[in-house]
């Protein structure tokens, strides 16, 4: 089984949601038999590369909100965090693009490293003193940090195309697939999760998405399942299928 | 969209079902968000691995075939593989245990370099001299060429239970899907395909998976489709949810 999650760096919820879903996964009787796949969504897509300014500053500006506002919702989260045994800095922190981060998630999953550099990220947009927006060589650190070679997250990060299409296509599908916010859990692409709720609402999730995992139907000659007798040019236990012309 | 393919390397029709598949592939329209994903199967699993024998008398041997036989379907395998382009060595070649290429093919879907892997496997398998069979150096070469890190290879050839667990994780899958043989295609878990079908049959197996999608359901609280108003704690366009106890 499949389960993909949409998400950003600079989501709260995001952060706080990928620790229940992965209290339920850990429970999970199948779960080695279930594939996690990190896919991209940014909350603000348009925000360049070097406008970095802090999440009360960026909360009052872009949203309206009073600084006592911006700063309740923030001891919100951060308590909401703390729930989850996670570390949080409700002051401080800053607001930027999380555009060549996603770049470099797409890297990562290549290198079989995706989950343990978004935890790094996470870790360093939320609890850490020092940004992790518009500083490449901190992003390298990070890299190198999850197991993935440094020269290549350089590499990456150097070249603004690098993966920039992998981003893209994950933000369109999150679209196709109706999602506007995140995080967003999809399972074996049958059952949907919106945001980050309790941990048993993942672990029913993850049991009806396995007791329903889909049977594909057939397309083409043979039966579907393949086999070396009927099946169209297979191979099987009794051998290899001979050419029928 | 996704697309599985549980193949053996000591398969004939998998290697050039595998061009079929390509073929039609490369014409697909969205065949940059196809993501393809090679699953193992072995024809012959209780083979030890220094049991190897030259590819005729196994089929002699297993199957009870004449020799003339045999190498008749030696020949007409040779002429399918020379119509899409692949060689093929209709004499000589040697049969063994495929497992520990099972095992490589998994170290190689973590570094990004899986489907190069089994390329060069088939390749080495089906038109070259040097047997693959009970040969570790050999692999280790071939893993190389592939853009594997070589001393990883051999620590996982060294090790007989790495990622044994996850070849014997996708022979228990293509059980539960019912197949018996292969090369067996599984299109986003909704379309099958069995066997070497012309690239024709691809096409339209994609076409088809393609147009009909899953749409996730929901689980849990919301609507399914994140947002951040109403489909619980998530972030969106409008900012973060604020916890609602």
């Amino acid at each position: 089984m499949r389960v993909e999650i949409w998400s950003d760096i600079a989501c709260p919820w995001c952060y706080v949601g990928k620790a229940r879903f992965e209290k339920a996964l850990a429970a999970f009787p199948h779960r080695d038999e279930v594939e996690v796949v990190h896919r991209s969504f940014e909350l603000d897509p348009g925000r360049a590369k070097d406008d970095v300014q802090p999440v009360i500053t960026m909360l009052t500006g872009k949203y309206g909100m009073s600084e006592a506002q911006a700063e309740a919702g923030e001891d919100n989260l951060g308590a909401q965090a703390a729930a989850e045994g996670l570390p949080y800095r409700t002051r401080g922190r800053d607001h930027g693009s999380t555009f060549d981060m996603h770049r470099l998630l797409h890297l990562a999953r290549e290198q079989g490293r995706q989950t343990e550099l978004l935890d790094l990220l996470y870790r360093a947009n939320f609890a850490e003193e020092r940004s992790v927006y518009n500083d490449d060589e901190r992003l390298v650190e990070l890299a190198g940090a999850a197991g993935l070679d440094a020269d290549a997250a350089r590499r990456v990060l150097a070249d603004p195309e690098a993966y920039a299409d992998g981003v893209r296509a994950d933000e369109r599908e999150a679209a196709e697939l109706g999602a506007t916010g995140v995080p967003f859990f999809v399972l074996d692409r049958t059952y949907g999760v919106s945001g980050a709720q309790p941990a048993e609402v993942f672990a029913r999730a993850l049991r009806q998405a396995w007791g329903e995992r889909p049977t594909p139907k057939p397309v083409g000659g043979g039966s579907g399942a393949a086999d070396g007798q009927d099946g169209g040019e297979a191979c099987g236990p009794d051998g290899c299928a001979v050419p029928r012309h």
